[in-house]
């Protein structure tokens, strides 16, 4: 797709909703921003800002018309009760895709590994883990988040609506913890990916790991390719920073999602690997 | 388990609770049967019916008190719209599971073959799908089913809650059409796989192919010998009266979710057995 | 428009949706039948129903996609309470116009006489009441009539939506009082104008009272000759049996709404003719 | 009426709201000021705030026992989604004319210009707009205000509840723009006009313009005589500041509604003056 | 009061509703009949019946307008899940009251012996229980009940609307086990109560037992005085046929709210006497 | 019970909340903190955060795991329109005691001198108040903490719950009405009374009077011997400042509840002392 048709972009007024908002339109996409809560910016040369809620399904409906493409960054962003999560996770999700499919747009969803954060870390030489793997949601907003890869997925098979799963690692202005020497994303990098996404000919339905050029990243083979995408920035910058920031949990380091996976955590012995053994 | 702790049984007063109230409360197993609607029968001995809402979180955790398993089959069981699944197959899942971590109770999940249903059809020699294949969720309610699935999984990794997640094919009294020469699962064979569920003494964190032993089932590996069950019925004897009975329409003949598929698909071309291939 | 366009018709299991499915659907068209309430008929060949709630924006819009018509007969039939009224004949006259601009389809809504109920009966030779004349709506019911009416205005003015508001008098098998000698429409004649306006080269936004040819008519001036509608049938050959069926109360006897202005009436005296003069 | 009964004035909070209750409290009268929002400044001598929302009828009926009148400010002031207008300007309206009956007060409505919003502008010497136009809101705000004035009507039909609608052009502390020369109503003068219908012994059902004695004005014959009421503020005065601003949008500059007009137009032609010409 | 205001009945389609409809109607009370369920016999004469729902306050006003007495016999009249029971009776005795408030009626509020049920059974010689007694509720029904009766407390004590709370024991056709020979209220004397409650010249607040002459009768001093009420009936005509039907579970025999206080029992030991007593 | 299990504090942003945040958390006990509001204050060592609406039952049970004992001052704590009221001082309460009773917890309910407030004040010689009189609420607040008591009553009475109900008086920093002579309850006998409460070895069902040891106290004998509380503090240190401080208004100076028994007030006469006595 082009610049000419219009791209709806949702979570506008979060962190990584106005990187992109000042990134995008700054590129000339005619941006349409929306999201809950009032945008804390200057709305871009080119853009619209309007305020709408994710469970307002004709709302979403109408907001979309006419766009080429939306990327989906609205919704809850953290970990939640049950109940916050499952109007803007999961009902709104349907009204994103319903209006793409209407559209006939494509999606770019901003997944998260936290939809596999109960994988465990990669120790020394053990290979990394590639997109196809099983879901191992490790909160009710990772699930969430494996919940809005399906819908894809759902779209996709019967509709043909093509989607990009971003599943995201930790997208700071700069790594915070030792964890993030393998799951950081900087922003410019997210900018680029988004961009990318926008301009690519073809893009059915594809998972890619939300990461920079990290040397200790979890992650291995994903479809970025398909995009054209590489990151650029390495979190590797930062190490003697962060590298000591260990948060002393057992299996906060054991797992992908890091504290995701230790929060409300009640289980005797780990999680084994194979998600279908038996052993607690 | 035992037959010490009372079992609940949601769903109770749709076609498969009654059988399964029935064979249950035959067998001696304490039920607590629930469903919104009332429960047709007559209660059997050593039973108890109480009618609650799957969003009721509070009503189905006082249902639960003191359970030692939980056979969910309430919710919607067929395709519907949107906002009809999300209450009772969303939320109420996520009531199931809490109440069943808090009574360190197994859950069994009547999940669907509708959570894998884009799958294509195993065609002459080809392998059959194992459960630990992709989700290809055919519909809203195939895509609920998923969520069940990724809940059950989320429990058992971070609070080591077992649960058996059962992808049933079709179960009628007897097969309705050619597609249930593969995936008909007859009442007798899920009313021994629930008691070999109850009594098996680990279950972990399980799938299993809902369908008799049907010569022309899609189906491969499963964990069925964790609870050492065997379907014992098969479709073959129903062949003559229905291997006529086909759809006509290529779509829903192609993939494994029979009509579902073909419900509202708007797609230019099949979908790829790949489901991160491309084409369309 | 032509036959090639699939109609919704909704309110499609009240009184008058089951003889326009029946009549449509032997004139070819296809049918699209929807209603809060199961249809009670056999769905007639060519036509399918869905259950769906007016409230539900997103379903609506789904049902309407690729028609090229919408007969909206649904939402209260009768006076109710308010908050009855509000969601099906106010909001979901709001899902109907954007499915509407969606689809560029065009809406025949079922208005009524009750949008202009405290008009007063024309005595002697007194000039016939106009469509242009002012609502004087005589219950919630009436009053939500007049919205959708303006609904309609505002959709044809700002997007082009063309609509024909009929103004239905009593539709009913036969007239079941004096007063339905002059508001009486017969089935056939309401089948006759659908089928009229479906086939209309142009509608624009239009208002035609609903009332066969009788000759004690409240109404005069209409757009009628904009489809090409005349009714067949009278109300005259009813006139023995019901032109002594009178209420007996003087605001039901003065006013064109009947029983509707008389319900909770508690005005000194009665309203005057003249909307904005001042007496009580 | 007189002063001795109280009056109570919704949407206090507001603009408007904030002037009439700084100056009805000066001239004596005893005022209940409500709002969904605090009330910003200090409450006058001989006033009392309480906040409610519009949707709580029993709060509503409350807040207005014992009233001789109510001002009704309150509700969505500006275009809005429908589901956020729906609620404060449909369902309030019908809660304000309840407490209305029930206690023999008289209403004062705010009413808008953009009721009737689609009319186009009068050119040269053409008649100025009559308040017995048809109603042409121009968005579902405007909607809303053609309901509100209907409900008005209702209510003095059939219990006798005498209202005076007030199509408020512009209101703000001095024109901004070339349409507010016609639009204008000074502070002053709406302050007037309340007062006036606060003392005016007989009201019936009326409609006035809400506009200062502008020459441009596009408004004509209306029954502020029922009131005594005649502005004396002109928008002449600030001429030299506006005239120049105009929206260089034909759609807005052609239609009464300005701007309003304009917001997500997309129909191919300019709506005709006659509202039931056929051409677009 | 007399006969010459409206009487509002509740409930009215329940069993006691139906009764008091029949036997009001007939000594000529001008009825007015409301229930959220159909009413399931002929209207009587001079009554009418209007559906409503007793969580919508603005309809729950209007019926009661112009009525000199309600009678409530509405809301759960069985114990339920909490979230069935807060509406009707917690929300809807609110409403109940602002409406007597505001027509200076008076209300029968049919309370329970629920609301007082984990007072133990007088033994022997030991006292009967009097109405001044303190609320022990056995039950979430029971609690709605002392609600109520606190509601109508507080009307009276700060808006001086009368009421009498009946506690009723069990009104059935006949008695139907051995419990029901101390709480047994005939229709008759039910039937009689209401009426002398509406001719009472002054009822202030007042509790009365809501039993027949029953010898076992658990209950002592109330204030039927003050409307003249003596029952005329007696459970005793049924001792032989109802005297050995026990129920075999202690605590429910212990405690005069019978099956209610046994329902979920989870206590250690017996509730002493003394509500304030330590023991477990 | 001793430190060993985690209390749950709720309410605690409000004044009364922060104040046992910082105290109980000095004192070394491990708090469970929540509100609807964010949490003004550092939150104290030892402690955690969580906010959480009432309303929402699967969230409050939570909370509550493994919990010994539940300070309960979440709710409005001023009186509020019904609607207000009714969700979190309602279903909340149900929630708390639900809690309660799955962990076996004991509950400290803030409950309040307005569930009594239409008793007299004491004059002269005349007797203290003692906690078994009757309630005599006067507001709707009022009644939510007296529906409040009456559900620790009957879960003590069902399930042998423990709570402790405190009918906090005044609750500030310094008295600051003449009123507040009699009812003022300073911060730090606040604080003790909660950590006599965890503490006490035995609680069962009972009331204290929440006052310091204030010479002008309306109040007599109640439980507080059980939890070996007295009050330390006096408002007598503050009476020069403001025993000239009275509110002038006959309702209010009567009453024990002060303001609120004069808000809204609408009785012809002063109440009786004697509850059920017929004056007005």
């Amino acid at each position: 797709m082009s610049k000419q048709k219009p791209v709806l972009l949702t979570g506008a007024s979060g962190n990584l909703g106005r990187v992109l908002a000042r990134d995008l339109a700054a590129q000339g996409y005619a941006l349409r921003l929306t999201d809950l809560a009032p945008f804390p910016d200057a709305v871009p040369e080119g853009a619209s800002f309007t305020r709408a809620d994710l469970n307002d399904g004709v709302a979403i409906l109408q907001l979309a018309e006419g766009c080429g493409a939306i990327l989906h960054f609205g919704g809850c962003a953290t970990d939640q009760p049950f109940e916050t999560v499952i109007g803007p996770n999961i009902r709104g999700l349907y009204h994103i895709y319903e209006a793409a499919r209407r559209e006939g747009a494509r999606v770019l969803f901003a997944s998260s590994n936290h939809a596999i954060g109960f994988h465990e870390r990669p120790q020394g030489n053990e290979a990394k883990l590639d997109v196809d793997c099983a879901f191992r949601p490790d909160s009710f907003y990772g699930l969430s988040k494996a919940y809005g890869e399906l819908m894809g997925r759902l779209y996709w098979d019967k509709h043909g609506v093509e989607n990009l799963n971003v599943r995201i690692g930790s997208s700071f202005p700069e790594p915070a913890d030792a964890r993030m020497l393998a799951t950081w994303l900087s922003y410019p990098d997210l900018s680029r990916l988004c961009a990318r996404f926008l301009e690519a000919p073809k893009v059915g339905h594809a998972v890619v790991w939300g990461a920079s050029r990290n040397p200790d990243s979890f992650w291995g083979a994903d479809h970025r390719a398909r995009i054209g995408w590489e990151p650029e920035d390495t979190a590797e910058d930062y190490r003697a920073k962060v590298e000591h920031k260990l948060s002393g949990n057992p299996v906060v380091e054991r797992y992908q999602g890091g504290g995701y996976t230790g929060a409300g955590y009640s289980r005797a012995a780990p999680s084994p690997r194979d998600p279908f053994a038996l052993e607690e």
